[in-house]
C-alpha cells in the first residue's frame, strides 16, 4: 500500500537571500535568516526548522544555502545530516535552489512530496499553519503545483498577491482554489480593493509539489535548466562525481524565481492550486515591517531590538536595533528607523524603508562593500 | 600720562561651560569650546583667543577654566603663561570666575579695562569685531559696564535680547545706547516685533568694564561674595597662600551670572552702555544652530562635521556628526541631528535640539554617567 502523502513529505529550506532591505543589520555574511527578529532567542532559520520538523521530521528536512554559510547553518540545526545540506558554489535564485533539492530527493525517492519555505519568514499559529500545510500536501498528491495563500489582514502593499480562481475539491485539501493569476505588489488603493474584494491572498512564496510534477513543468518552460538540474542530481550522491558536477553546471544555470519558471506557467494551465492559510505570516521584508511586528503592530511605539540595548527615548517612536554596545537616545522621532552596528549606522523612517536596498546598491558601486 | 584704554585693555576668557545641548559631541571631558564646530581646523578656544589677541596682546589673555581642563586649555594654547590661567576648583558660575579675575588684574594693574567673552561662540567678521569691542573698552574707560550686543539677522528664539535706551555720546564709543532692559529668549511673535522695531539686540554675554567699576557694582549687590573674591584675590599671587585661600573661599561663593549680579543692576542705575556690533555671532547653544552654521543657514541642506565621515545620504536634511569610524547612511529623514560618537548616538531633529539637554540630565539621573 502507498503510504500516506504526508509520510511522504519532505520540508526543503532555501536559505540564501541576503536581505538587502535589513542592511546594516543583515550582511553578506550574516543574512536575515540568521537573525532573531522577534525576539523568540533563536534565529528565523531554527524557528523555521522547528515548524516544519512536527510535519515531515527532522530527518527530512533539506537545507539550501551557500557554501560560505555552512558552518553558521550547521550551528544553528546540529540534527541536519550532511546528506540534507545543499551547498550552492554561488546563488542561482530558487528554480535552481529547490530545483536541485528536487531532482536529488526524486532519484532518492520516487514520488516524494516536496514543500519549500523560506528561511527567513515569520510565521505564527502553528496549528493552522500545519493544517494549511496538510492540505497542500493532500493537493501535490493531486498532482497539483501547491501554494499556500495568506488571508489579508490589512491593505499591505509590500506583498504579490494571488487571485483566487474557482474552489477545487480535493480530497484531504480545505479551502483550495485554482489560481486565476499572480499580481505583484500593488498601490495601497488597490491592496485596499484587494482587501474587501476577498480573493486575493498574499503570496508567501510557499511551493508544495510532487517533486516529479514539479520537475515535469520545469521541463517544459526551462528545458535547459530542468536538464542541467536532472544532470546534476545524477552526480549528486556520488562524492567522487558531485565536485566535478557542480563546477561544470551550476555556473551555467538560469537564475530565475520559481514564481515565474514554475508557478505562474502552471497557473495559466490550471495546474496551480492556492490554499487559503490563516495563520499570521510576515516576511519582514524591511524595517517597516520589522518595527511593526515587535510593536504587535501598534503605531506610535518604540520597538526595541538588541540583547543588551541601552536606549532613552523622548517621544520616539518606530524601531532601533542596537547591535553595537553603545547609549542610544531618541528624541521627538516618529516612524524612525534606527540600526546601530558597530560599523555602520543607518537612520531612515518606516515610510523610506524599502529605499534601504538602493543605497545598499550605491554603497556597494561607491567602494563601501566592507561594510555590506 | 595715562595710558590710551585700549592699552590697558586685558581679555578674559572664561572657559567653563560643557554644552550639555551638544552632548554626545560635549562631554564633561570634552566640552564645547575644545571642539571645532566650524571646520574652521581648531577650536573654538582657540578661535577666541586668536580674535582677542591683536586686541589686548596675547601676554594680556587671561583663561578661567576647570582644573580638569588644564592640560587640554594649555595644548591650545601654548603662548598662555602660568599667570594667566586661572583654575577653578569646581564650577561656581560667572560671577565667580569674571569677578576673580577682575579683583587679580586690578590688584596687579590698577586701572585695567578687562572684557569678558565666552569660550565657545562663534563669531565671524574680525574687523567688526574689533571696532565693538574698541568701543566697549572707551565706554568702559568712562566709567561704564559696557556690553555689546549683536544686531539680529533674524527672529531667534534661543537668544536673550537686550533693549537699546536712548544713545550715548561717549568720545570713542560708536554705536553705544543706554539699556533699557534685559529680555530673556523670547517666542516667535515676540522675536518677530524686536527684529522688525530695532531696538533690540542679541545678549552676546560679552561684558567690558574698568576692573574697579565692576567690582563696585558687584560690592552694592552682592556684597559677600565681593568680599571673597577680593580676599581671595590679596591670595592668588603668592604660591604659598593661594591653595589655602582657594579652599577656604572658593567653595563658599555664591553661584549667580554675571548678567544677573552686575549686568542687569548697573542697567537699571543707567551704568551700562550696550555697544551695537554688525559682525555675525551664534552661541552654537544647540544642534539646529550648529546645523544651521554650517550650512550656511540654508535649510534643506545637510551639514556633515567630522573628518574621516563616511556619510551616503538620500533626501536627507540636517546635520549629522561623525566622531566614530563608521559608515552613516540616512535616508528621507529632514531636519535630522545625528550625532554619532564611539559610545553614544543620538538621534533627534533641529525642533527638539533644545531638549538635548533634558536627556542629559535623565541619563545622568539613570546612572548612564559613563557617557556624560
Amino acid at each position: 500500500m502507498r503510504q500516506a502523502p504526508l509520510e511522504r513529505f519532505y520540508s526543503v529550506i532555501p536559505a540564501g537571500g541576503v536581505g538587502s532591505r535589513l542592511w546594516p543589520l543583515s550582511r553578506a555574511d550574516a543574512p536575515k535568516f540568521l537573525h532573531d527578529l522577534t525576539g523568540s532567542g533563536q534565529t528565523l532559520l531554527r524557528d523555521t526548522w522547528d515548524r516544519l520538523a512536527p510535519l515531515s521530521g527532522e530527518q527530512r528536512i533539506m537545507v539550501v544555502t551557500g557554501r560560505a554559510h555552512r558552518a553558521a547553518v550547521e550551528a544553528q540545526l546540529p540534527e541536519l545530516t550532511d546528506e540534507n545540506i545543499v551547498l550552492e558554489s554561488e546563488p542561482r535564485d530558487s528554480t535552481a535552489a529547490i530545483g536541485l533539492a528536487a531532482a536529488i530527493l526524486e532519484r532518492r525517492e520516487p514520488g516524494v512530496i516536496i514543500g519549500s519555505f523560506a528561511a527567513d519568514h515569520v510565521i505564527s499559529g502553528t496549528t493552522l499553519f500545519r493544517e494549511a500545510v496538510t492540505s497542500a500536501v493532500a493537493a501535490a498528491d493531486a498532482g497539483y503545483i501547491a501554494t499556500i495563500g495568506i488571508t489579508p489582514t490589512e491593505p499591505a502593499v509590500g506583498f504579490g498577491y494571488i487571485e483566487c480562481g474557482e474552489e477545487l475539491e480535493i480530497p484531504g485539501a480545505r479551502h483550495a482554489s485554482a489560481v486565476s493569476s499572480f499580481v505583484e505588489k500593488p498601490d495601497l488603493d488597490t491592496a485596499r480593493t484587494y482587501l474587501e474584494g476577498g480573493r486575493h491572498l498574499w503570496n508567501a512564496g510557499m511551493f508544495i509539489a510532487r517533486a516529479d510534477r514539479l520537475l515535469e513543468e520545469l521541463a517544459r518552460t526551462k528545458p535547459e535548466l530542468h536538464a542541467g538540474l536532472v544532470e546534476l542530481a545524477a552526480e549528486w550522491d556520488d562524492p567522487a562525481t558531485r565536485g566535478p558536477a557542480v563546477d561544470r553546471i551550476w555556473p551555467g544555470l538560469e537564475k530565475i524565481a520559481i514564481d515565474y519558471s514554475v508557478a505562474e506557467p502552471a497557473a495559466e494551465r490550471g495546474r496551480l492550486a492556492v490554499i487559503r492559510g490563516h495563520f499570521q505570516w510576515d516576511d519582514v521584508g524591511d524595517f517597516a515591517s520589522l518595527a511593526k511586528l515587535n510593536t504587535a503592530g501598534r503605531s506610535g511605539e518604540l520597538a526595541i531590538l538588541g540583547e543588551n540595548a541601552r536606549v532613552l527615548a523622548d517621544a520616539a517612536s518606530g524601531i532601533v536595533v542596537s547591535r553595537a554596545d553603545r547609549v542610544i537616545t531618541l528624541i521627538g522621532v516618529r516612524d524612525i528607523v534606527v540600526v546601530d552596528t558597530p560599523d555602520a549606522l543607518l537612520v531612515t523612517t518606516s515610510e523610506h524603508a524599502q529605499r534601504v536596498k538602493a543605497v545598499v546598491d550605491a554603497l556597494r558601486l561607491g567602494g563601501s562593500s566592507d561594510v555590506l
